[in-house]
């Protein structure tokens, strides 16, 4: 699928990157680009503009930039979802698998009310494991989650695919086959 | 200085965190608020709004958050300053002092174009060390700064008094003395 080919060429592919065999899609080079950033934050908003979205959560650390842009654009409150030890009040943790190991995020408890309307953002869905931890902990603290929006899918790796699977509306601007 | 008070009051201040006799200023009760996030962004958007600003600048993590709404918000780009590792491109890197030893951030070194107005936003200064560092790396690369904008300031450690002594202008929306 050829989505958004503007937005596709601002990404910067750097090969054997963290390691070798590796693409990594470098998405600093859209956001530094007024009119990318601009398109960007429109098309992932865009899906879910009649929602009615009360929270934006975002996964540390590029879905902050994403999020709060987002957020902004929503008229919505932000939602930071943190590694583990960086938020400092009372919080909900969710473990995810990494290729080696498991990693963990956090959020407040009282970062969502009871049936808020919540919208995940992140810059890139690959296996899904932190977004469907950040999905658990959204429905833990009580809140309705009315979708996912992702810059990139990496959709060979089935995560998106699990999402909606499990039933979630999930969204994304460019899909890079074969990572 | 009493600077909006409706922000303040939604800013949560935990005692004794991380160490005893420390009093943590948590914004994000502020940003979960999509009233207390809109204001937040508009009332760090407002000196700049004449100054045609190009690119933002924001300091991980929690200045990524801010940084997006601000750039989204003034039609420009986001551009990340990273702790160390965490960009995959070429970079030049600023260390400043902790209380105990150094930290260190970076940017890439084709973020910002020769003359571009850049504007540089975290949630808080309190010594000043990585907005100093940021602004360091800002100039390294040809940006020209045209201020700098944080959600809270401490005055009596030092910063922002600094940072207008090195000739920018400096704004922001809370003070807490006595930190």
């Amino acid at each position: 699928m050829s989505q958004n080919p503007s937005l596709r060429e601002r990404v910067r592919s750097i090969p054997d990157y963290p390691k070798p065999g590796i693409i990594f899609r470098d998405i600093t080079t859209l956001l530094q680009d007024p009119a990318g950033f601009r398109e960007t934050v429109d098309l992932l908003v865009a899906p879910f503009e009649a929602s009615a979205v009360d929270k934006v959560v975002g996964v540390e650390a590029r879905g902050f930039i994403i999020g709060g842009a987002v957020a902004h654009q929503l008229h919505a409150g932000f939602v930071p979802a943190r590694k583990m030890g960086k938020l400092p009040w009372e919080t909900v943790s969710a473990e995810y698998d990494l290729e080696y190991g498991t990693d963990a995020i956090q959020i407040h408890t009282d970062c969502i009310a009871r049936g808020e309307r919540v919208l995940l953002v992140d810059d890139l869905i690959a296996t899904g494991g932190s977004a469907g931890a950040a999905l658990d902990l959204i429905e833990q603290v009580g809140g309705s989650v009315v979708g996912c929006s992702f810059v990139i899918d990496l959709p060979d790796l089935g995560g998106s695919a699990q999402l909606r699977e499990r039933g979630y509306a999930v969204s994304s601007l460019i899909e890079f086959e074969g990572d």
